[in-house]
Formats: structure tokens, C-alpha cells, sequence
């Protein structure tokens, strides 16, 4: 066989342990939270069949997935993002108690232009409520991405909150017909990233009049003048008086707003924002999305209420709301706060191996030291101690043990510590107990 | 859009809450002691190019490798091990320090004919050291392995061991020549399925000579006679004085018994059986497996050391050691061992939601307990309590928290421990004191 050149497909990526201990860390943390409000994990195959996935992301979306035909011909297609298979679990096993609390942390594909921070593999934290109608759902999740931040030492975020009904009330005051609510609301979602402008340009050349747009902009400059979440709501409870969606809309915002601050939400985290749309069509009650201000990165989760999209599977519509973060943004964020001092290993001591005579000594010393529980690593060669330090060094293992003759015969161990590259010799009944007061000076 | 059948494909598998909570608690084990034998972890994508896959795993394993084109025509593959990925790498990024310990759990996915616990993706935990010739690092391997098993509760298990070196002696002793050794192996390896008379029936069928195969079994009975490992080293290592590769496989594996009885593992946990060959062509020195006995299940790991595997990407060859865990083989030991006795949930504590109007209250005690690191679930909607609790009873939630009118008013809350169908009454700032010790004592 000729060699093979070594090579990753374009828009994937290996984890090597520095970066991948880093991750870890972060997944834990979310997962802990996650558990904390009483999510369960889920775990979906990375396979579906095509026609589960086809026909719910868009045009663009289905374009996207990573779809082929198994041995038996059966057109199958990688995960394109957790909600769907979600949704597909929900209604194949209707004995799951509802609400439903589940989280998945898992891969999902998208066979999209691969770009700086753009992956056609990368992770998605999900977490979702199913079977209740109760906007302290909603609210809750915006609980969870808080706690998620926070915890993960974020701080310069907010969450963004709308609600589909109070768009769908905007575009009827404006006199947008409804077939042309979800082209409406696809424009209107760029509003963050290429301004009123832009918008305003777009939404005449998809053919909406000036004047519906100019009233719409009318309402978002009103209620974006409020100083108080109170007031935001007042000004929009106001302007969608007569119109039972929109006030319906306000009324659940009103709850989401007592509800955050009664979990203790400041209220800087968070903001009423009318341009909110979120892309997808599938949304129908409250939609949110936190962007992170510094560094600025665009959305680092994004959800909402999705009360028809079980149905799909079921005919009988089971509601639901869910929110999704985005891990590679967030260690982006955390990279850039944290800097790149992650270690490249968990261990916590080397057993240096001063002579192959003496390797089953060296073995016991390290069985004790694992027994604690202590992340020990045996040196499997007699190299010479020079070349076993600066490998301890190179790792970033701090401490060493070396067991020589002299040791062995009086029941001791030297320890080295590599930080200060100071070492003495204990007696090995003594050593657990040393590496731990070491550990944890450091 | 008409409902859609909601199904996974053939061979693919759901993880509802229950399971994979198990699940979860299981790797969690493995991930630990992984790292407390200083094995840090690596990710690989899940794709691959095909010809980094192709070629590797033999004409069969080939065939079951998911394959197909990209959207820009190239052949992409999905990870069929953990094993090759892991040589791309360390050929890929030869800055990395060695010897290098990682660990990878992650699925892997297989075409294969799905049948009672054999599915088309499925996890692998493997433990790989790559830069060390040294037997210390295979042995390390083994006591991993009775390590992971033990902490897992399982008992009743044997490692058997060998070494390719002395297989390749008795095969040159027995006078079949190098080039039909691989076909040799393969049958051979199928003693502990189809038995001697089987294996008899297909070496003859193979062309090997009735004299090779009996050379070949009265070597095995007589290593199989022995009483210590010692014994039986030393049967081996005469029966080989001979042969240099033979002399230096039986040297190897004294080394192992040694490292192994240092490092505490039982003489009955182990055993050298030289009729162990092991599937793969790639494997140059020790091979080991673990068969659990009850219940009888086959090998749950699978491993041993390939020195020229890596020169496949590298053209300088790099020598490696490492074994695999099956964790779906894992799992069904252990779901016999402990029974179905898995909680559906991690959830600690129910929040009930007496009133609409106590809502605030209720979130505010809610946000108390998850502070407190309880695993806390509220309840959204205002239903009849009896439907709450028997929610909590259903999901198998131990506690619920009731706020209504006079609690909120008196600052109690009532805490019903649902095991023991009690109700106390107590004072907020007291309650996470009494959740914990209520969980502490179930």
C-alpha cells in the first residue's frame, strides 16, 4: 500500500487533547445546569431517514443536508439540528410523560461553504419543553441560557425577546396580507446585521409598499424609546389594542417579564425587541436569540415556541418550545475571554522509570497513587531522567516521581515539582498525601 | 404537508431519558478512569475521507463502510473505528509529544446486517498509547481494562492474552509458511465460536496439511495443561527456544505477568492463551481480549499492539498500542447484572404550581433550590395537585414542593416525600437543609 496522505475533509475538524479538554469542561457546565432545571438527556441517531428531515428548514436548508441512499436504497440523511429528530421521538413514543424536559448536547451536519468559524460538523446544546402551553416555559429557558453564561463567565450578553403573535399583529396593522408574513419576516430578521436601510430596501423589492413599511418602522422606533421593560410593554400593549393576537402576544411577554424577575434575572440581560423574527417558519409564540456584545459575535442561542411542528409527525399538534446554544460561537467567546491557557493534558503526576530492574516498584507506586484517584502516567522507558522531565515538562505535568535504587531500598520516592523545580524525598506511605497538598497549592 | 411516519432507520437506536442517563453514568466511569491512568481525550470528525478508511479493515469491513459523495464529489466515509482515525492524526500532527495516551468515546458506524445487539451505530471507548515499544504500556492496557470492568461491578471476566510474535513461531514450527499465516489466523481465531473439530474442519478445507494443524493443537494442549502462568510461560518458552520471534514474544508477555502482578491484578483475572489470534492482519505483538463468563456475552474489549499501522499514512513506522471497549456489549452486561431498576429522571424536587397567582412565589422558591445545586422541575400549568403529584410519581421525582396560599403567606412551604407518601410543613430558609438530608437518607 502507498502512504496515504493524512488529511481531514474541508469544514471538519479534529479535537486535539488541549482543545478537547477544553470543550469538555464547557459541555459539563451546561450539562449540570441543564440537569439543574430538571432536564434529561436524549440521544437521537445521527441517521434519519430523508423524508423525517426533507421539507423543514427551507429551501436552502434541505439544500444543505448531507443526504445519501443506504445499502437497502433507502434515502437517508445525516442530523441537520436536534429539534426535528426531537420532535420525530416525541410522536413515536407517545407514552413519554408529558412535559417532557429533555436536553441533547450532540453533533449535528450541514453541508454548508465552509468559513471562518463555519463548520459542516459542529455542535448543538439543546433544550426543550414539551406538552405544555405555559409561557413559564418560555421563560424558563431564558432562566437556563442565563444561568449558562453566567456560570461560564460571560457577562456581556442580552437576550433578545419577541413574540410571533405580536409580528403577526404588526404586519396586520401594517396591512401586510398573511401569505406575505413569512417573506415579511425573513427581511425583517437582518435587521441587526444590515440596519433599517437595508431592510427598508429589501422589503420594497420583495414588492411590500412603502407605507406598510414606514408604519412598521413607526412601531419598532416607538417601542424602542421605552426606558423600562414595563413601559416597552405598556407602548406595544397600546398599539396592538385591537387586535386579539397582538394583545395576547403583549399579555405573554407581561408573564415572561414577572416570571424573569422572580428568578432573580437582572434587567439589563435582557430586552423586548419587536425586529426580533428569527428565520424559521415554524415558530409561533414567543422567539428569542442572546447576542453577545463583547466580543461580537452575532447570536450564541437562539429558540422560541414551536406549537405546530410535532404535529407534522403526529396530526395532532403537541406544544413545544425549546432553545438551542451554539457551541462553537460559545467557545469562540470563551477563547477570546479566557485566552489560550488551556492545558494539554489531565495529568496530574509522572512516574518516572529510573531503571527497567526496577520497573515493578514503579508499577506499585503508580497502582497507589491511581488508587487515590491521583491522574498518574508511568514513563514506559528507562530514558534517560533529563529526557523524562522535560517530557513531564513539554506535557505540563507538575509533578514527577522517581523511584531510584536508594528510594526503593529505603521505602521512598523523590518528588519533583516542575513549577518550582524543587524535589524531596518522602516516604512512600506519605506521598498521596503530599501530591495532594501540592495539587492543591497550585 | 401529509403527516409523516415517524421511525428510525434499521439498525439505529433512541436513547429516551432512562437509557441514556445509564448511559451517561456508565462512560462517566470509563471517562474517569481513563484519565486516572493519564489518558487524555481526542475527538476525530465523524467523516473521513474514503481512502483514509479503504484498505484498513479488510475485504469485508470495507464493504460495511458508510460511503458516499460530497456536494463537491469527493468520497467521504463515516468513521467505521476509533483506531485509524487516531493514526491519521498522529501522522497528521507530528508535533504532538510521545509516547501520547489518548482516549476516544464515540460512535462509529457499520453497514452491517442489524440483528439482537449488533447495530449500525454503536459506541467504542478506546485507550491508545502510540510511541512506546514497550510492553509496560501494553500491560497498562490490560490493568485499565480489569480496572474499568471492576469499578463497573462485573467480576466475572477473563483477559486472555498473546502475543502475534508466537503465534507467528508456532505457525513457522508447525511448517505453514508466512505468506498463508493471515488465512491461518483468521480460523484459528474462531476456536472459542466453532471449537476444535471446526476449526480442524476449515484449516484442512484451507489446504493446510492434517500434520500442521495437529503440530499446531498438541502445542495448544500442552500451554492449555498448565498450572500458574508461570507454568505456562515456561512451557511456551521451551517449546519455542528455537525461534527468535517466538523466544521474544514468551520474554514479552513474563514482563506482562510481572507488571500485571505488580500492579495488583489477580492471577485469575488473566489468562495466556495461545489460541487467541484476533481478527485484524494489522496486530505485530501482544493481543488481548476480555470475555465475560456470566453472562456469557464474548469479548467486551479488544485490543493489542500494531506497530506498522501508522507508517501507513507516515512511511516511518510508529509504534502503538491499544485496546477498545464495546460499550454496547458493556451495556447489556450490565443491564443483566443490575436489572431494569434505572430511574427515568435525574430530577430531584417538583415545584408544584398551586395557583396562577402564586406563580412568582412559586419561581422564587424554585430559583432557591437550583441555586442550591438541586436538580429542580417546575410545574407550568396550574392543575388539580393530584394530577401534579402523580406527574412526580410517574417520572419518579422522590420530592415535591407545594406553595400555596398560607405557606406563601406564612413564608413555609410543604415538602411531600413521594416514597414515603409523608407531608411536613416548613419554614423556606430551612427547606434546602431538609431536601438534602431527605435525598441523603433515600
Amino acid at each position: 500500500m502507498s502512504s496515504i496522505k493524512p488529511q481531514v475533509p474541508k469544514g471538519f475538524r479534529d479535537f486535539l487533547p488541549a482543545q478537547k479538554i477544553f470543550r469538555q469542561k464547557v459541555i459539563e457546565v451546561i450539562r449540570s445546569i441543564f440537569e439543574t432545571y430538571g432536564f434529561n438527556p436524549l440521544e437521537t441517531p445521527s441517521l434519519e431517514y430523508a423524508e423525517t428531515l426533507e421539507g423543514k428548514y427551507g429551501e436552502e436548508g434541505d439544500r444543505l443536508i448531507y443526504k445519501f441512499e443506504d445499502r437497502g436504497g433507502r434515502a437517508v440523511a445525516l442530523r441537520y439540528d436536534l429539534t426535528i429528530p426531537l420532535c420525530r421521538v416525541v410522536s413515536m413514543y407517545p407514552e413519554i410523560a408529558k412535559p417532557f424536559k429533555s436536553y441533547q448536547i450532540a453533533p449535528v451536519w450541514r453541508a454548508d461553504k465552509p468559513q471562518r468559524g463555519r463548520f459542516r460538523e459542529f455542535y448543538q446544546c439543546d433544550i426543550d419543553i414539551i406538552g405544555t402551553t405555559s409561557v413559564l416555559a418560555d421563560a424558563e429557558l431564558m432562566v437556563v441560557i442565563h444561568a449558562v453564561l453566567t456560570q461560564l463567565g460571560i457577562r456581556d450578553f442580552i437576550i433578545h425577546i419577541n413574540n410571533r403573535k405580536l409580528l403577526n399583529a404588526i404586519a396586520s396593522i401594517a396591512g401586510i396580507p398573511n401569505a406575505e408574513l413569512a417573506a415579511f419576516l425573513r427581511t425583517l430578521d437582518k435587521l441587526d446585521k444590515i440596519g433599517k436601510d437595508g431592510v427598508s430596501a429589501e422589503l420594497l423589492e420583495k414588492g411590500f409598499s412603502a407605507e406598510a413599511i414606514k408604519k412598521v418602522f413607526s412601531i419598532l422606533d416607538e417601542t424602542g424609546s421605552a426606558k423600562s421593560h414595563r413601559e416597552a410593554l405598556e407602548i406595544m400593549s397600546s398599539m396592538v389594542r385591537d387586535n386579539t393576537s397582538g394583545a395576547e402576544g403583549v399579555a405573554e411577554l407581561s408573564v415572561i417579564r414577572d416570571a424573569l424577575e422572580a428568578q432573580g434575572i437582572p434587567d439589563t440581560a435582557y430586552r423586548f425587541d419587536l425586529a426580533l423574527a428569527r428565520g424559521l417558519d415554524y415558530y409561533t409564540g414567543p422567539v428569542f436569540e442572546t447576542r453577545v456584545i463583547a466580543p461580537k459575535i452575532g447570536s450564541i442561542t437562539g429558540g422560541g415556541r414551536y406549537d405546530n411542528l410535532i404535529g407534522l409527525f403526529t396530526n395532532t399538534p403537541v406544544p413545544a418550545t425549546g432553545s438551542s446554544f451554539g457551541l462553537e460561537r460559545l467557545m469562540t467567546v470563551l477563547e477570546e475571554l479566557q485566552g489560550a491557557d488551556t492545558p494539554n493534558t489531565n495529568t496530574q503526576v509522572l512516574v518516572a522509570l529510573f531503571d527497567m530492574s526496577l520497573r515493578n516498584e514503579t508499577l506499585r507506586i503508580a497502582k497507589m497513587l491511581r488508587d487515590a484517584a491521583l491522574k498518574t502516567e508511568i514513563y514506559f522507558e528507562a530514558d534517560k531522567l533529563k529526557k523524562q522531565l522535560s517530557y513531564a515538562a513539554q506535557k505540563g505535568i507538575p509533578l514527577v516521581v522517581i523511584v531510584g535504587p536508594d528510594e526503593a531500598r529505603n521505602e521512598t520516592v523523590a518528588l519533583r515539582n516542575m513549577r518550582s523545580s524543587t524535589q524531596e524525598v518522602l516516604a512512600q506511605h506519605n506521598l498521596v498525601q503530599h501530591i495532594k497538598e501540592q495539587l492543591a497549592k497550585a
